[in-house]
């Protein structure tokens, strides 16, 4: 019988699970120095909780679960894996209105989506999520972005910049145009530039009928970057643009008041994130090399818990991508070397002796001290040696014939080849400390 | 529009998931003392991997994915999700053929099962496993058990009790009774003792045509409990049983060498922990209250890498149910006081003094204080304070006119009501001790 995995999953190995828990563990460090606290959800959604919420594009990969019983005979589904962790947020906001606002939370659980897979792209990945609820102000939307350029510096990268744009600002560009019933479709061509350039963009503008006037419009704001494009785009669009900049002001002094570098931290006018559920602010993070695409990204989605409940709650999050961060900082040699769990092997000297074996490895692991003991029939000595070598653990504890007499236990460091002769206490002094 | 969960699924908001992480992290830390070491495998697996290793019983509540595309339009499925984390774990081992062994791995994820929801019993749980494969050694056994001893005492249980047995000895007590070819039908009768009582199990015997006198002389062996029981069974059953016996008394040698309590290690020549995968010991925890069922089980399963490789890898496991777990925890008073996520509240005096606020909540956080900080628009200061007492932090800094001219911070710590006027290193040094 041949077995495989799904397509575009796989399984994490103790040596790859020893770098996500690292990884994993300083995002989850940062998130609670900004105050965030652990949400869980269920891996599948009643089906209508996540349609009409991806856009049509995402709603084809969305795994759909068949009914249990007779329904299921038929074909219905009734449940769905869930495709992100915000649609799920919102859902926990609407059905908990007892909960303290602003509500902050962090979340990191595996989302799915049966994409085409490719490089760091999988159809199960780990979404590591922030969001604060409850409040317009944007210091929560400078702690997100505080949040991802400090995860990001946790994790040791160096040359990674933030994009940063605003919902409200794109809308108000298009609108000077003149091309407010085409927001959309510009939006969906615009996001394009990276993959087909600005004449791949300008074609597909003209294909649905807009004026290379209109075009140019549109360019002469979407082209502007770096220092004064915010003052140049504010001025040309007078008053339809203000409230918009006047979020990415604000925004901007409260995130360099919070240690997020200035350099790191690009506006760009055509960053759209997608035709989801984005309001305000939105921003992505990349890394200069290797090119991969974004590796998190977010932004404030006012309207979205309002699907789910009367209340209005406004919002604002980033997610951060666990699958791309470690496939790009194991290009870059960010990831430590794997540590073996154990700290120290016990061998067994003997058939006879290995009561002695046991009795160390219990008194190691009751004083805390990770401990692997040999187990199977006892081979040589050397091979036993050289076992605890290729795993990586840097002792080796063995109970010889002459040890029992003495009462000591012979230890071994591996990287020096130092042996001593030590009592238990002795040993566990040394392998703590 | 109305919202609800799936059937059978729950929220963990953080209340409750600081409690979850609580008993996650203490069982990971008996898991790394013993040696293991972590596995993460995909939520779902191909169909045909997870048919036919469950019973019918079983395969009825695994929960299928409907293929993507034209094939889920007609009802096909290809993929369905985990229903425990041991056949998984399997199939792993059958597809590294170039892991070490023995291959000691932990793993804590959730596992699906559309069964009928009741107390403590989920249709999304956690398991918490660990499991040694590629040793037939009793000394891997003996571990697990030590493992799921050690967990329940480092989680505060102190009344409880591990069930043991062996498939060996039931095969050989059922083939003693003359029941060779009823094996299946004897078990299964037997294993509702618990719910139907002895009555209700003869019952079930006779009307599968079970004479009086093999009844009887299944309980001559299957009514023994306490000192002397194995003895009793050992001499009843001769050359039979004596391998089974053998395995037991061997692992019941090493598991109170490891310090697993003697008083707490039953056998109970019942146990059958179903009619799965297990070939040697299997055992059971339950605690004595609340009547809950087991709240943990292992055994040895010689045979199932083995359904999916040629190769013949021996394994042995134990899984703690999370879920169960902490329900019980619950009851019993064993969870601690939610702990808020937060250090200290930064709160804010004045709009003005805003700046003055995300300066102190930097400072701290960069000192890697867990800090929560006031984003909405600045209410009463009395109302910000009532707020970290609710929220359970428990200290509140500010900055007012006054400490912004002497350049210090007013620190209260809630519980006393205590004030401080400190600089910033004085706050971190605080906050930190």
């Amino acid at each position: 019988m041949s077995v495989h995995l799904p397509k575009g999953t796989r399984d994490h190995l103790p040596e790859m699970m020893s770098k996500r828990i690292h990884v994993v563990d300083a995002m989850k460090r940062v998130f609670v120095r900004y105050g965030f606290e652990p949400l869980e959800t269920p891996a599948f959604e009643r089906i209508e909780t996540l349609m009409g919420k991806y856009g049509d594009e995402g709603e084809q990969l969305i795994y759909k679960i068949l009914k249990r019983g007779k329904g299921g005979d038929l074909g219905e589904v009734d449940l769905a894996l869930r495709y992100d962790l915000t649609v799920p947020l919102a859902r926990v906001i609407a059905m908990n209105p007892a909960l303290k606002m602003p509500f902050k939370r962090y979340q990191t659980q595996p989302v799915w989506r049966a994409d085409r897979p490719q490089k760091g792209r999988f159809r199960e990945f780990v979404q590591c999520d922030v969001d604060t609820l409850g409040t317009s102000s944007m210091l929560a939307d400078a702690e997100c972005l505080a949040v991802l350029h400090d995860c990001l510096v946790e994790l040791g990268f160096s040359a990674f910049t933030i994009r940063l744009n605003h919902r409200g600002l794109l809308r108000a560009i298009v609108d000077a145009a003149g091309l407010s019933d085409l927001e959309t479709t510009v939006l969906i061509a615009v996001d394009k530039l990276d993959k087909i350039g600005r004449e791949g963009v300008d074609r597909e503008l003209a294909g649905f009928g807009i004026s290379s006037d209109a075009i140019e419009k549109l360019w002469s704001m979407f082209s502007l970057r770096g220092e004064g494009a915010l003052d140049e785009i504010a001025s040309s669009l007078g008053d339809s643009g203000a409230a918009a900049i006047a979020d990415l002001r604000e925004l901007v002094a409260y995130a360099l008041a919070m240690g997020v570098s200035p350099e790191r931290l690009q506006f760009d006018p055509v960053l759209a994130r997608g035709l989801g559920y984005y309001t305000g602010p939105v921003f992505e993070a990349e890394v200069v090399e290797p090119k991969i695409g974004s590796i998190a990204g977010g932004g404030r989605y006012d309207g979205l818990v309002g699907v789910f409940s009367k209340r209005d709650v406004p919002a604002v999050g980033v997610s951060l991508g666990l699958d791309r961060v470690v496939t790009v900082m194991e290009e870059l040699g960010l990831l430590p070397e794997r540590l073996s769990g154990s700290t120290v092997l016990v061998a067994v000297y003997s058939e006879e002796l290995k009561s002695e074996a046991v009795r160390v490895a219990t008194a190691l692991r009751t004083g805390g001290v990770p401990t692997t003991m040999v187990l199977d029939r006892v081979g040589k000595l050397g091979k036993q040696f050289k076992g605890a070598h290729s795993a990586g653990i840097p002792w080796v504890a063995v109970v010889g014939p002459d040890d029992k007499e003495s009462g000591l236990i012979s230890l071994k460091e591996m990287s020096t080849g130092t042996q001593f002769s030590l009592t238990i206490a002795e040993v566990l002094e040394k392998l703590k400390g």
